[in-house]
Parts: structure tokens; C-alpha cells; sequence
């Protein structure tokens, strides 16, 4: 078939993005938020708590206009603040028994984004992430070496530094202590890395991720939360997305960047892209995604027993998982 | 436009991979080599030499039948125990003064691949990152823990340790003072990070990419050479890829995945595919691409003055940039 052709077929199919700029949005702002997939098949009380102050939170932010960015930073604050999930004060412990914490934030405007990893200072990764994409050339720093980035934001009240200790609780030094009895390796079905996916009433995406990694990891290990088109992508093209679970299932299929490739190469919806990733038999993807794009569809599916997850937007829709 | 007309398009297009499968392949096996691209427009007389050497090894394994893995992981050894490229031995210095350094491998029969980021004591970041391929549930170790991954190989000859000064030459540590008096930052210029991407008579592809990175880069500065997806991909139903610039244009655009899924959504050919990658003004990714399909096509393109870069294949093909 000649180009000529393929440019028709593309026009006349009638499918995302073709339409995607033409039709009215069919909400102002919209919202999802996750706090990790596994076997729990809905999220504890405490949980939905914090899941509603932090969409409620959200929905102020944007109802004030407020950029898709900015309140992806602040409502992953909240969550890395509750000691109910695995990220921030909550986090598991890995082998050695201290904590290492990734995260990740994309600005669909232009694809800037910025992430650390194995860091084990700044009590709210997210903000440090957000440095790294707004204040270096860089869009990845890990380990020591992003610790001692922190340390340069002393006078910044959003990069407060803490004594690593401060993550932990009773609940996940007894989640590592029985898991390091039976001698089992890191624990897979840990729930609790948080993100969040926002459109704003600007029209702009933005996408973030926060976790801990997984219970009694491998020192050093990173997996798909600090990786930007793995665990978390945003293109104002297409959509944007905040993955969870076996990051290692998101790292080698590009999962984040998959479903905008999707989008933009195939016009595949956002739903049935994520609903194909989710069952795809010949490369497993093990967790679940969150998602919007730019007309406020908001996506929540995974293939765990459970997610715990909230969305809203400017419908009224409020909805907690 | 409904889905069976979908299909028929499909179908109809007499577009790779349709036709993949059923043409036969032009190469038993193909295989190309990077040593980085930059401002220099061709690899001096001591690189040259080395790319010779590690793709005449490359084509006598392929010849014998050996598999697209250990021969992407030999030819890597070669350009790492190489002094003349910024892997392994001769890899740049960071802002402090040592070396850390960044490998990953992929496997295109089923996407397993491993990878490590800021080591500092693997002789051959190459073949640990194997080891973390096949001997974990993980994808990606980076930094200290990555570091006591490698020492538990005290056995195995092809996991040397070594002390970080191993890696340092005379010319990379006048470029860091260089670049250190002149109070600049990572020099984004210096060539030399190595790739390989291999076609087997089997048919099975793989990918491998080596680097230390940017020259006194911050401290904890990961590209994308140690990300599946970014700097490096394989995938028997598309390609395998490695690529070389500026690290943080290829994870933010997820690079190596994006070939892979034009391929694979949009019936792109190889060439193309990066092509298109390479001169896209909206999100400029600068640097060097090697990539080889199914077919034995080997790509070799960049937007930068020169890639240092080598070809061959089972036609007698055999060239040295």
C-alpha cells in the first residue's frame, strides 16, 4: 500500500488523536491517583483516608488552576507523608534493612522529566525528582550521588533531609523481619507505590511515581519507578501514566512509553491499550496502570487482585477504591 | 474504520514485519559495532584498530554459529579492555575524580535483559550486567549494591574486579582537568561510548551498550546506557538497538523502545524509523543509533559530526568508520 493511501486510512479511522483535538473535552480537569497493586483487592481504611484528603486536595488545586505539575508533586506529597503506603514514611526495608526510594515526574508539555534513585535522605522523593528536571541537565540521578544533590537544597522547605529511620513503621519492619525469616527473596506483592496522572485546565498532562521498591530487595536495585518511560511517561500528544508492580515486567516492555506509542502509531484508545498490555500472554506485564488523556478519560485497570486507587474530574466524578 | 478492515490494511500493506517472516532473510547474520558518536567526524587510527579487531571476533563466532548474546558480550569485552573508548578501561573521569560506569544487555527471543549504573569496580560492566540477567529477578542494580552483586563472581574469570584506577588514562584525565579548569560542566561532547547490535544464523537478535558516561558528570548521573528502552532494545519481532548522545534525549523519548514500536505499529522500516528519530525538531534527540533487523539490514545514522562505528555480514560486507 502507498503512503498516499495510509495517510486516507489514517484520516477516515475515525480514532484518537485525529479526533482527540477536534471534539470538546469532555472534562476540565481530571485526576487518578494509585497507591500500588497486589492482593489486597481494595485498599484499608487508612489508606482510602489519605486517597481522599489527597484527591480532594488535587481537585482544589486544579479547580484553582493550578498546573497538572504542580499537583502531581503535591498530591504524591501527601501520600509519601502517610506512613500507609510504600513511598515516603511507610517504605519498606530492603535486604540490608534500611530504605531506598525511587520516584519520578514527566511534564507532558515537552516531554522534561526528572527522577532519583536508591535515595535515602529527602523525605518527599518527588520534590528532588522535580529538581533534577528543573535544575540539572539531567533526568536520572541515583544512589550517593542524588543523596548528596539533596544536600544542596538545605534552605528549600520542599527538600527536607531526614535521618533515614524516619521511614520506617512497626508494619513494614515486621513485613521484613518475617520475610527475611522465611529467607524468602524480595517480596512481589508488597502494595503501596503511589502515583498520580493529572490534566489540567490548561490542557497540560502530567504524570509522577513514588515508591520504596520491593519489601527485602537487593541492595541497589532499581526498578520501573524511576524510569521515565517505563513506570511513567506524559506527552500532551498522547496521555499521561503512573505504573505499579513488577517494575522489572515495566522496565523491559517500556510500558509507559508503549501505551503513547500505541496512541500516536496506531490509534489505539487509552483503554484498550492499557487493557492490551495488561493481557498480553507472550510478555507478561505483572501490576497496574493509571492513566488520562487529554479529553480527561481516565484509566484504572490492573490484572493483581487488587489496586488501591481514586480518581475524579470536573464532572463531579470522585470516586475511591 | 472498523477492526477487520484494520486487519486487511495490515495485512495488505506489504510492510515489515508482515513480510518479514516470509522473504528470505539477505544476511545469515549481520553485526554492527559504535564507539560513540560526537564531534569528532571519524574514529582515529588507535579506535579503528580496535573496531577491526572486535568485529572480525564478532563475524568468526557468528560464522561458527555462536549466539547473538555472547557474541554482543564479547565484542563489548574488546571496546571495554580497549583504552581508546569511554567504556571499561579508558572511561571518563566524573566531577570527583573516579569512574562509574553504565552496561546493559537485551535479549531479543524474550526481552529478558539486564543491566547495571554507576559501578565502579566491574572490569567488564558488560558481563555483569549479564549476570543480572540471568542470575536475578532484576533488571537493573545500580551503584554500591551493584558493586557487592559483582563480588560474589570472585570465581568466575569473566567478573574481574578491579580498583577504580584500572579504568583511568593519561588523555581522560588531562580532558577532566581540562574541562575542571574551565569550570564547565559534563562535556556532552566526548565520544566513545560502545555499542553492539547482532543478527545470529539462528535468528535470534541482540543488543549491548557500555559507557562511563559524560566527562565529569555529576556524581550518581545515570544515561540511558544502563535502561532497557532507552539506550538499548532488542526484540526478534522488530530489531535490536543500541544508542549513543545525549543520554537524557533518549530516556525522555524513550529511544530505543520508540524504534521497536514504529516498527512493530506503524510498519516503519528500520531505516526509516531512526531516521524520523533523528531529525524530529519538536523533540530533538542528539547522538548515534546502530540497529539490525530480522532481515540482517543494518542501520547506522547520526545527527552529530561523526559516529565511530563498524558493519559486516554473511555477504562479505565489512566496513570501518
Amino acid at each position: 500500500m502507498n503512503r498516499v493511501l495510509w495517510m486516507l486510512v489514517l484520516v477516515g479511522s475515525g480514532s484518537y488523536p485525529s479526533d482527540g483535538y477536534c471534539v470538546e473535552p469532555t472534562s476540565r480537569f481530571a485526576i487518578a491517583i494509585h497507591g500500588g497493586a497486589g492482593r489486597a483487592t481494595s485498599s484499608g481504611e487508612d489508606q482510602q483516608k489519605v486517597l481522599r484528603q489527597a484527591l480532594t486536595t488535587g481537585v482544589e488545586m486544579l479547580e484553582a488552576g493550578q498546573s497538572s505539575l504542580d499537583t502531581v508533586e503535591t498530591v504524591i506529597r501527601i501520600l509519601e507523608d502517610s506512613p500507609h503506603f510504600n513511598a515516603g514514611k511507610g517504605a519498606v526495608f530492603n535486604a540490608q534493612g534500611t530504605h531506598e526510594l525511587d520516584a519520578t515526574i514527566m511534564d507532558g508539555r515537552d516531554r522534561s522529566t526528572g527522577a532519583v534513585g536508591g535515595i535515602t535522605t529527602a523525605k518527599n522523593p518527588i520534590s528532588l525528582a522535580r529538581k533534577v528536571m528543573t535544575d540539572t541537565r539531567h533526568v536520572l540521578l541515583v544512589a550517593e550521588g542524588a543523596d548528596k544533590f539533596a544536600e544542596q537544597y538545605a534552605e528549600d522547605p520542599r527538600i527536607q533531609l531526614v535521618p533515614n529511620e524516619y521511614f520506617s513503621t512497626e508494619l513494614r519492619k515486621e513485613q521484613y523481619e518475617r520475610i527475611k525469616a522465611q529467607r524468602k527473596q524480595a517480596d512481589r506483592d508488597s502494595m503501596g507505590t503511589v502515583g498520580c496522572v493529572v490534566l489540567d485546565i490548561h490542557g497540560n498532562l502530567a504524570a509522577g511515581t513514588s515508591t520504596g521498591g520491593l519489601s527485602n530487595k537487593t541492595f541497589g536495585r532499581l526498578g520501573d519507578s524511576p524510569i521515565a518511560g517505563a513506570g511513567t511517561y506524559a506527552d500532551n500528544a498522547t496521555c499521561a501514566v503512573s505504573c505499579t508492580g513488577i517494575g522489572e515486567d515495566f522496565i523491559r516492555n517500556a510500558v509507559a512509553y508503549d501505551i503513547s506509542a500505541r496512541m500516536a502509531y496506531r490509534q489505539e484508545s487509552l483503554e484498550s491499550a492499557i487493557a492490551d498490555i495488561l493481557s498480553n500472554k507472550e510478555h507478561p506485564v505483572r501490576g497496574g496502570i493509571i492513566a488520562v488523556n487529554l479529553l480527561g478519560d481516565i484509566v484504572m485497570q490492573f490484572n493483581t487482585d487488587g489496586m488501591s486507587r481514586a480518581a475524579a474530574d470536573s464532572t463531579g466524578r470522585l470516586e475511591i477504591h
